[in-house]
């Protein structure tokens, strides 16, 4: 794509090329993301929401337009339906306890997947245990998607919220999002999109969808670290209490009686990421220049290549969907995908290697883990052949 | 002290010097913060904790030699005691939330100041509702000191937790600690410290404070948005339960049970806020080579200053001891502080004007809001004279 200048992380210490392929970990980011954090952070620098001053007013303006484009990048009814966390695994946390505490109780049910991200699985564990309510795992067809027959078949009206991944963080395999939210909807159940790897890859819109809660990072998307986003639809978030106190959350103080503002502000005590959603305003504006389903296709299409050239190799084991949105399993037979990740990094390619936060999929796959080649905007297919000329030495030196 | 050129902040955009009196809200950033900041989101980004690849080591030394920094800037036992949040407000929320619920009960009392910020009010309200726990609030001196002979009268084996203000957002007034260190601990309470002002401006170290919690936020230390510290002692870390689940902060995770990875991983759930981190360090870097007594002092003198100027006017009322940590509150008879701030910032002189989160002290003041002037490194005399005929300037619009 051409673009690979547009990121000064894309070069190693001694100038060379680096093949990383760890973009579902994190994003590198290009330089307009890097600048309009200098540009916020220096000259532009204020506080929001509060200053009686022109700079803090303008500021003010910036931070509420990155909330309004990341509204019009999901897709979103309004902007007060943009709540910015921390990153995703607070944006789950924060419905987990706000949404689950006020609305789950003993006996009710939790559908997760046996895909799922501990971020997407920890929260819940943690709220189920406090009110009684159970949690139930939707399991994955043979090449890894959540088998959403079952799913159909065992959703109960016991079922208060089911809590899937869009997009698996290690097999890539994409959810059938609107057939999930039928099902959901149709037992009278919530439903939550984990959309950290489907923000960065694919054209989003939360009516399409018909998801009631999506959450992504700031980081996983070309942005900076230390911000993510919650969408939820606006009649659940109005009914929500609040999950942390403090300032710029409240409508009135006394020792006797506090009483909160509206959302999104009721969700966003303290002084907010201020820098952090200029720069992700910058990210989405970035990334979304390239249109979002070419995006998807050109992920998925190496995706597809990278399978084809790792097939012909007998020791490789190959996990998830043939069409992947930019992500992909393997494992190595003989060799601990520790190892292969460290002698590709000689050859300047990153992997992953690891249970990926995932440790009921790994059980589930039956391998302590994986090696994991996933792909972004920047990636091309030279990252293909330096990852199989990689794999080609740990061979000859493994075998 | 001649580092303002080290502030692209503190410059107009039409090149003149800006008047920046809002440090208290958020400090400027220096340019070696800015450019710790662009290095980490450029040439050297790489997740941490996880990857196999050499240059996500780095970034993981890096991630926590910020740790180790703040541990040794804080006088900490280990870096093991320094929890990566948010921001202050969320240290308090994960204080309140996880030694709050597993350690307080009903019956149990916590207790503030009447000059507490919301952020050490609703969390302890939130958590008070949810166990039954009862709320006292210690009055102040006549000079806007917490009183802490009415304290130690007060505080009774009902008391758990004692979290107060070491330096006051609206009156600068600063906390005898360790007296209410061992009123707290005579009665069995714990004391947590909300250091968010004086951190930038004291020499901390927590053995000598003898407090059991500290937060701070680090965009008020002059480092970035979004982080903040939790500092625990090692014991109550170990004790306390997760507040948010996610990655990185497990040991194991299967449906059946998770357990837990030892503090501080415990509370880090997710991707971390990595370059913040690393720029705080630079922020610590920077604000400590002034020496802290010098800034205390430095900024201790322009408030006494602003104070003498101030007093001469008539219509000013000045609010808060005479001996204060950087921060000065006034009214100005017959104009509100929101106009006052307006007319200031046609001078270039930026002030806040409101409440300043801090509702309870404005009802004590008798008063809707105060006009607040608050110091940072950077800040001198300059300022003061330019305040000052900002102030006579609004007398004559308004006389």
């Amino acid at each position: 794509m051409g673009v690979r200048c547009d990121f000064p992380g894309l070069v190693t210490p001694d100038g060379k090329r680096w093949h990383y392929l760890d973009t579902a970990a994190t994003a590198q980011k290009p330089q307009a993301v890097i600048n309009a954090m200098s540009r916020a952070l220096g000259e532009d620098y204020a506080t929001v929401h509060r200053g009686v001053y022109a700079r803090s007013a303008d500021m003010t303006v910036a931070y509420e337009a990155a909330r309004k484009r990341t509204a019009e990048f999901l897709g979103a009814k309004s902007e007060n339906e943009i709540v910015f966390v921390r990153g995703a695994t607070e944006g789950i946390n924060l419905v987990a306890h706000s949404w689950g505490l006020a609305n789950l109780k003993a006996g009710d049910r939790i559908m997760l997947s046996q895909l799922e991200h501990h971020s997407n699985i920890v929260p819940w564990q943690m709220v189920a245990e406090r009110v009684g309510a159970e949690i139930d795992v939707c399991p994955l067809t043979e090449d890894g998607l959540i088998d959403l027959d079952w799913l159909e078949a065992n959703l109960t009206e016991q079922h208060a919220i089911v809590a899937l991944a869009h997009v698996s963080n290690v097999l890539g395999s994409v959810l059938g999002a609107k057939r999930a939210a039928k099902a959901a909807h149709a037992v009278g159940a919530k439903l939550l999109l984990d959309g950290c790897q489907s923000a960065p890859r694919m054209r989003l819109n939360m009516a399409e969808l018909d998801c009631d809660f999506f959450v992504f990072s700031g980081h996983k998307i070309y942005g900076p670290t230390g911000i993510g986003v919650l969408w939820a639809r606006e009649e659940l978030l109005d009914a929500m209490p609040p999950y942390q106190g403090g300032g710029s959350m409240i409508d009135k103080v006394t020792f006797e009686q506090t009483t909160y503002a509206p959302p999104p502000q009721r969700f966003e005590a303290g002084t907010p990421m201020i820098t952090e959603a200029i720069a992700l305003h910058a990210a989405i504006d970035y990334t979304t220049q390239f249109g979002m389903e070419s995006l998807y296709a050109h992920e998925n299409g190496l995706v597809r290549q990278a399978r084809e050239v790792l097939s012909q190799i007998n020791s490789i084991r190959l996990f998830g969907p043939e069409s992947s949105a930019g992500i992909l399993s393997f494992t190595m037979e003989g060799v601990h995908p520790h190892d292969l990740g460290t002698i590709l990094d000689e050859e300047n390619v990153a992997i992953r290697a690891g249970h990926h936060c995932c440790q009921p999929l790994m059980d589930y796959l039956g391998v302590p883990a994986t090696a994991r080649a996933s792909f972004g905007l920047y990636s091309d297919e030279s990252d293909i052949d330096a990852l199989l000329r990689g794999i080609e030495r740990t061979q000859r030196i493994f075998g």
